[in-house]
């Protein structure tokens, strides 16, 4: 609903969505590159473009592998051939008829649980529909959310228990959440490590009481992007890899110039005694992520760039509103306001690409310094 | 795509976005009260809602008038009968021929501008159009964002002159987005007589010149439930009264229980020792929105109630990922978890109803203490 067929960066109607393939298709080989020398396969989250075109590009196959953060994903990128995905927040027993269905399709979709209510709702769907559902136990690697503490023995086994009787149980999964903190690539190392020892030793813990444990997954993309030795593990997901963002830049895991997700914007008005610039991008293009407000260098709603890319430095969208952008230089910084005229366009840098790709209804793909719009790739939201 | 056709809160897929009608029609009668007793007319702002159906709660007649933040609303709500509308955005040269498109269909849309150069852009479309754009001047009255400063006659004058010769000069508008960080009932008393005198002086200095001003139009909720006197204005626009918010009944413009808007959730974990119960409502449900962080008591991502409603006093939405969401006691209050198991439901009273409700794409229409959804109204977003 949200696609703009007009076809270069400077006649589509703004605010709307714009991603350099170019950029893209370097970050996917970067990171398919790394994990093929660590000898692990990689199953991209597709949360975060939730867009067949984007998943088919990031994708080993066609059919798969993948990881989802909704149904509504699962079902959409099943209706366009994917096969294998593993459904990564904790069910809801709610949910589980839902995931029979897609089952009985034909689909190996798998589920997560952290507790024995979970799994003894996911056995009781199995016998329900007939068919043992497939389930990864989450492991808490850092205690940032979900997930059975690592030295919690008794329920990891007694939610194996359950699920290799009643289910499937089909391995663990952990994601470590604390590493968008950054630290440094010393710090990255060890959450990964840590990443990796959470669920390479719950692992050992099921097979050590004869349970099967084939798949052990791990991932983050700043993980992913350090990690030293991913020994036990078969598999890594990362999501945001895709696109960078402001957020992964501030803690080094990419440059600025990786970033392949823009918002397009159009000025609309100047407060030139303030140092503002207006434009037509909001926080409902933007999305209210303020994920840099607690790195060094806060990229308030985002980083302006010309329409061509270029950064101007340290120029900022400093506040917004449903509708309104202001831009303004960097407080402390030495950057210079741009002269930008009423009508002139800009492209604005994400701190967050999940939250910012999910105000819109498409991707514009443009490639390097084209303004050329090659494809619109349609992007779903919902449950 | 996003509607749920089940029919009770019990039922739905979650997370999904809620609407109780009882709330919501009470918080319009306020307003409605207020502003007849006031002798003004209400312009409601649809961005609010962005939905057909609340829209024709709210406004005053089926064919407006109404407020629009983006020509996709323009269009969406001209689609369902609606004649009479602000676009209350600056307008970007490049949207005018969009504007020309749906005046040429009979819609009465008029577009807004602070600068010449706007007003030399909405002469030439008028031009090429072969009709004259009717636009307001925006006026700055607290220096928040966009306009005309109140004591720059000699803009305001440039750009009247301007619109009145190639288009045509409807009036004058301003919005008091200061309003909304509070400050008490005498500082919002301040900021309505602010924003009055600033459109209303404005009008004047037009009148002066003799040009035209028929429109002088103010508005947001904070100030239209305090505005003690509104002589000169002609319409008061709002949005969010609608709906209500934990921002708005932070600053005492309504009470928690006014707030008709909800997330429905469902528990999906826990982790015990850190007093957190784990839901599958994160950001992408409720948004990235913090407007309470400012404010003396910070709701995090959301003030928790029972699925009935019921408010769990101090208990709030303490973090949240993509499709995680961590409950927790409020720091430093004297709330106490609730007990709730794995699959039990909760709703989630936002921070800034604009914000969550367009992360949705339906309301479930629920009224008073009943769990019954007895409509399910689709909304919209893009541009």
């Amino acid at each position: 609903m949200n696609a703009n067929f007009a076809n270069t960066l400077e006649t589509l109607e703004t605010p709307c969505l714009v991603v350099d393939a170019e950029r893209m298709e370097r970050n996917i080989t970067r990171l398919r590159t790394r994990l093929d020398a660590l000898g692990v396969s990689l199953r991209p989250h597709l949360k975060t473009a939730k867009s067949v075109e984007a998943a088919r590009k990031v994708m080993t196959t066609q059919q798969g592998p993948a990881t989802v953060s909704t149904l509504k994903e699962a079902e959409q990128f099943a209706a366009a051939g994917v096969r294998d995905m593993i459904y990564a927040v904790g069910i809801a027993p709610d949910k589980l008829a839902r995931v029979a269905e897609m089952r009985a399709r034909g689909i190996d979709l798998m589920v997560v649980a952290d507790n024995v209510e979970q799994a003894e709702s996911i056995a009781a769907a199995s016998k329900v529909a007939g068919s043992r559902i497939p389930a990864l136990i989450e492991i808490d690697c850092d205690g940032h959310r979900s997930g059975v503490p690592p030295q919690d023995h008794a329920r990891l086994l007694q939610i194996g228990q359950v699920l290799a009787a009643g289910a499937e149980l089909r391995g663990v999964l952990t994601h470590a959440g604390d590493s968008y903190r950054g630290g440094g690539p010393e710090a990255q190392e060890r959450f990964a490590e840590a990443e990796r020892k959470a669920v390479v030793d719950a692992a050992q813990v099921l097979r050590g009481a004869g349970l099967p444990c084939p798949v052990v997954s791990v991932g983050s993309t700043p993980t992913a992007h350090h990690a030293k030795d991913l020994t036990g593990v078969t598999e890594v997901r990362a999501g945001v890899f895709v696109f960078f963002d402001l957020v992964m830049a501030g803690i080094g895991i990419c440059r600025v110039d990786d970033i392949a997700l823009s918002v397009l914007a159009t000025v609309i008005g100047h407060q030139r005694e303030k140092g503002w610039i207006i434009t037509d991008s909001g926080w409902m293009s933007l999305s209210r992520d303020r994920g840099t407000s607690k790195q060094p260098v806060d990229m308030g709603f985002g980083l302006v760039c010309d329409v061509n890319g270029n950064v101007f430095n340290n120029v900022i969208v400093a506040d917004v509103s449903q509708e309104h952008g202001i831009i303004a230089v960097r407080p402390g910084s030495n950057g210079r306001l741009p002269e930008l005229a009423v009508g002139d366009r800009v492209r604005i840098l994400p701190n967050h690409a999940c939250a910012t790709a999910a105000q819109h209804g498409a991707y514009h793909v443009v490639r390097g310094a084209s303004l050329d719009v090659e494809a619109v790739w349609p992007r779903f939201g919902g449950w």
